[in-house]
């Protein structure tokens, strides 16, 4: 039987080539503009499924933008793993700090530039490029099936409608997802939490247009500071969402979870390296690892009003906005919290604005089961290809089909990730280790190998 | 003699495809990308003063936008009146919500819209149109200087500079300026007083970029919060400026100021109407026209931060900013305002943020001199013009350029404005009514007359 890691090594060229292709399409979920884009991405997945020698290649159409599926189902009686992995991409937005276009994928430093190169085209295609290897010769020892979809970004908002109508085609004996991060450089990991996602947008009005500051200021309400007013009431001093119900049912960790956290070889001034700002900053009493794994968060992702080109306008805005997500920890229920911030704002909105509240949807928090023997095997696959005890970690991003797998399938998710923490992903210059594109592929051949 | 009335009568249609040249062109000052319109309409309104009969007309060049010319001066022992105005431009922005392309001029309910119909290309050309029908009948009983800039809109940065290196050439008896408003339709009015500016920018930064709020919300500062937890704390509970040494030197209001403000038949409710704002707000224990004439401000202008696009983006924004201007009334230093802003913020900045602050300069309030003989012949042509007796009244509005003609030339100003509070200046459906820019050139022609 051929070597993987040689087998790799002589096709690295055609993968790269492969996987920039998919790279070149600007598959922007969130953005109607792009709408023809985020097909052509499905397309282009689809032909990278065929070469690959997978069945049954379908795309198939949602309420929103559409999902690819294929298969291949040769070996009755042996596992059936679902892999899956979303084609669609964050907005590159801001542009001028790129420092190479975004849809423009290049290999710098060993990395590969682009966006989607580490969430989650790259991590996604790299399962597609094994599967073409081991069909190709043969040897695929597992029934796999693909599952790709191009809603991730904004919040997979039909799949569960999908997986739901087509529990048959989808049944499998448990899901794999690389669409999540190692905690270091050179050790793998294997994720067994997710937090939730609850989103959130609010609008608030002072009148029916913009005024003079010099004709009106003074005797009018302004837009801009209704909305610091309000928006700053949303945290306490000691960095607490101070929103009643918030925390409702959230657990404490267990002393074996410290334990756990606590034993994780990662720093403060690693995690804060790796964020790039310029402090830390969260709740009081927490460790840097319980905050971003255990607890859930309230962010601004957005904020605006007013006059915000070049020079001045001296005017007084009648118009401000902001967009929220929290982050959800187990137990949370995305429409409670929906429900407990939007009650929030309306109690502490300024008699002077009138305020409007977009429910932008939610998904609970995940943890994995226990002990699970697909866990073991990815574990053992891990250690082989990086020649390191893997990271068993928890993750504070969401991946919503996690649970409509665990809801509607019954399945168990592995969660094994191949990006690193700093590679940029929803911010510019997102970019993916060379080194985890070539270990990540070895890893999940032997995986399929160790698995069956 | 020719009756002005017939004569402006008769020539209506030309007068407006004068003054729709002027306003077609987009002379924005602000903006970098509009700075050959601005020099466009500088050469338009020269066209125009040497087509009424103006002689040594002038560009004069400054470090910013340029100065426009022209004199007429063949009344020696007679007064010599300095006419200023302004042929620049606030943004147009947003455009969406103008009913009519910005400079597309166009008159609909008796109203002439365009950006700049009553600030300031409308009124100042109402003097130039004047000075063509004296100048050409021969009947023009005063010496005329037009000084017309191209920056009133961002400050009039560079006019102090020329005024103080032209002393000669503007040298005059008084100053008028029709760059205010009406307090009511039907009503003309003579403004005694006008308040200051004070111009700043803030811009903070927790990180060195935007993260990924799954991978580190709860462990890292977000510039949006930081943001609006600084702005929150510029306003006290009664919607004083809660800045220490803010109201240094801001003298009350004497009780015959008060009796003049509460004899003039303006209510709260027509005011809230003009502003077209859902309510009133301001400083407690002080009535609307007090808080807009003799009240400073702090007003937002614009904030931003973070994703604002369409759908949604599960950012943490490294960095946020706002424009604030502030209002000023007699006493206060605009220097000394913006040093004690900045310390301010300074001094509320939240510890994980970086704060620049910009200082974008400011001029002080005014207050005209009382009992001035051009005062009185201004009542009395007002008074002809519109047969009615004028409001005596104050703005809070600020004119930068007053402050150098009582400094610099020792020239007393005197304010004579021809706009309404609702003609949307400085916002989208900024326009003018026909009927006082008819009215307007009558009281300019009957002043010139009475004044001699």
């Amino acid at each position: 039987m051929i070597d993987p890691r040689s087998y790799l090594a002589e096709h690295r060229a055609a993968h790269l080539e492969e996987l920039f292709r998919l790279l070149r399409i600007p598959s922007v979920s969130a953005v109607a503009a792009h709408r023809s884009d985020v097909r052509m991405a499905a397309q282009a997945f689809m032909d990278l499924m065929r070469r690959a020698g997978l069945e049954r290649v379908e795309l198939h159409e949602t309420a929103g933008h559409p999902v690819v599926y294929g298969e291949h189902l040769k070996k009755p009686g042996h596992p059936t793993v679902l892999v899956y992995g979303h084609y669609d991409v964050q907005p590159p937005e801001p542009l001028e700090l790129w420092h190479s276009p975004p849809f423009e994928p290049e290999v710098r430093d060993g990395k590969i530039f682009a966006r989607g190169a580490t969430d989650d085209k790259g991590q996604v295609t790299m399962h597609l490029l094994v599967a073409q290897a081991m069909i190709g010769q043969g040897i695929l020892p597992v029934n796999l099936k693909f599952l790709i979809e191009g809603e991730e970004e904004i919040g997979s908002l039909h799949l569960a409608d999908f997986v739901a109508r087509h529990k048959d085609l989808l049944s499998a004996d448990y899901v794999v997802i690389s669409d999540s991060t190692m905690l270091r450089q050179g050790v793998p990991a294997l994720c067994v939490g997710l937090r939730g996602l609850a989103g959130l947008e609010l609008r608030l009005r002072t009148g029916a247009h913009d005024l003079h500051s010099g004709n009106f200021g003074g005797a009018v309400p302004n837009a801009a500071h209704a909305l610091v007013e309000l928006l700053a009431t949303l945290h306490d001093r000691d960095g607490r969402v101070a929103v009643d119900g918030f925390y409702d049912g959230v657990a404490d960790l267990t002393p074996a979870e410290r334990r756990t956290f606590s034993a994780l070889p990662i720093t403060d001034r690693e995690f804060l390296d790796q964020a790039g700002a310029y402090s830390l900053y969260g709740e009081s009493g927490r460790t840097t690892l319980e905050r971003v794994w255990t607890r859930p968060t309230l962010e601004l992702n957005g904020i605006w009003s007013g006059f915000t080109g070049e020079g001045r306008k001296t005017v007084i805005p009648c118009e401000a906005g902001a967009k929220i997500t929290c982050r959800l920890v187990p137990h949370q229920d995305p429409q409670q919290v929906i429900a407990a911030v939007t009650h929030h704002l309306r109690q502490h909105c300024p008699d002077s604005a009138q305020l409007e509240v977009l429910d932008a949807g939610g998904v609970p928090a995940f943890l994995a089961p226990p002990g699970h023997p697909a866990l073991r095997a990815a574990e053992q696959a891990l250690r082989e290809a990086y020649g390191h005890e893997p990271d068993v970690i928890r993750m504070g991003g969401s991946i919503p089909v996690v649970t409509a797998f665990q809801e509607l399938l019954g399945l168990p998710t592995l969660l094994m990730g191949f990006g690193l923490p700093d590679e940029n992903l929803h911010a510019p210059d997102e970019h993916f280790a060379l080194e985890n594109f070539a270990k990540g592929m070895l890893a999940i051949w032997r995986f399929w190998q160790i698995a069956d």
